[in-house]
């Protein structure tokens, strides 16, 4: 990052760019630089790092936005980080990509699902510094407040520090009754997803399904994880890698030595 | 895996269920145990990890599909094995979940975009072996022979010795002239897309978007990830991680040191 200019920050989300999450968002980043965001023209929860691969994508300039520069795309998360880095940018690097404030929590495994980090994956393997951020609160009108001065501290030191090439960071605020007042730099809690289909029949007699189920945290004690620093009132930061390779360390010895 | 009865497989892919990719693979599955497989309705390459959460989703049964029980599912390959888990094993829990064999390479970054690799990591956090192929071949015509020895290798070895909580694995076969005759654990090789937009204009004269570009592999003569093996003609097999906190001898000093 060059001292002279201000920063270019590229913005995105997962809830669309009607949400109240990304409006707060960008009114807490204003301050920082040049803002230009690109959303998905309606919701995209869950949408994880899907492209659209098969179909037409478009991009329409949304008015009068809050004072920056909106476009919407009818598609993924991670199509709106594309499309803003090679047609909404026009070719100029940003300095950070943010994401969010998602309406609810990306902790845990939930980080694999969200397109809200799909986002932040994108930008960091595009080679720029990314932070997703969420507020453990699905209320369209949750009140954001309490991020502020988290999401402040975060973007100041990572447009400062910068990130190691592949490493983007979850940060996930708890919607406490108090304002949280602290931050940690934890691990993803290990756990999974009870999932349930709830079961309809459609006025013709056809089955259909809705995805539903509940979080299982299978360490609610580790004191070291983001769900136990979410359920204790505390912001959980989780440096995630866009590389999954499982290192050498970890691989059993009948995969260390396959051979045909 | 009690010895006493016949494994049990649940197959999905991201090409959906009328390529041919996942018809040679159930081909190849058959001598292993029972086959359950469930499918998009049609091709979600680049599915990640989403999920549908807005949407209803159907499932229905392909009838007289190559002696397997098929069924096909209007959403992403992690619906498919979602609803496989829970609705159309009707509660037992799979062996193995094999996802493929994909019309196309999955190497590199792309796992974190593929469908495929979306299906296997959904097994793995359920907590079953789960194993993604790919031949390295974008043609619906595309000649799988090569892979057979190799899913059977694979395939036998996983349910006989497990994979390790949170690790599933992704093989890509290289779509060579002279069919693999060798096998590689390997790493993801480091590299990105360098992505273009084509643009076209409609017959209203507004613009969209086609995503297109090409790989760039930022370590061509690293002989120990997955790309040199795939450009030497060597099957390669990536052990990778759910997972995807960055180990905190990777971080930087000052997100270890993080306060607020």
């Amino acid at each position: 990052m060059e001292t002279d200019k201000r920063p270019l920050i590229l913005v995105s989300n997962d809830d669309g760019y009607r949400a109240r999450g990304v409006r707060e968002l960008i009114d807490m980043l204003r301050p920082f630089g040049e803002i230009v965001a690109v959303c998905p023209e309606g919701p995209r929860s869950g949408g994880s790092m899907a492209i659209t691969v098969n179909e037409a994508l478009r991009l329409a300039e949304v008015p009068d936005f809050e004072g920056c520069k909106m476009y919407k795309v009818n598609g993924s998360p991670v199509d709106c980080v594309k499309l803003g880095f090679y047609v909404a940018l026009g070719g100029r690097k940003p300095d950070l990509v943010v994401a969010g404030i998602n309406h609810g929590s990306n902790s845990a495994v939930n980080v694999v699902y969200s397109g809200t980090m799909g986002a932040t994956f994108e930008g960091c393997a595009f080679g720029v510094p990314s932070v997703g951020f969420s507020l453990t609160d699905h209320d369209p009108q949750a009140d954001f407040s309490g991020c502020r001065p988290f999401v402040e501290k975060i973007v100041e030191m990572t447009l400062r520090n910068g990130l190691p090439a592949g490493m983007c960071l979850n940060v996930n605020v708890p919607n406490s009754v108090e304002p949280p007042k602290e931050m940690r730099t934890v691990r993803a809690a290990r756990g999974n997803w009870n999932d349930e289909y709830q079961r309809y029949t459609d006025p013709f007699g056809r089955p259909f399904y809705w995805l539903t189920g509940s979080f299982h945290n299978e360490e609610p004690e580790a004191r070291d994880t983001d769900e136990w620093c979410l359920a204790h009132g505390i912001v959980s930061v989780v440096p995630t890698l866009l590389d999954r390779t499982a290192p050498a360390s970890g691989q059993p010895e009948w995969l260390r030595s396959l051979k045909f």
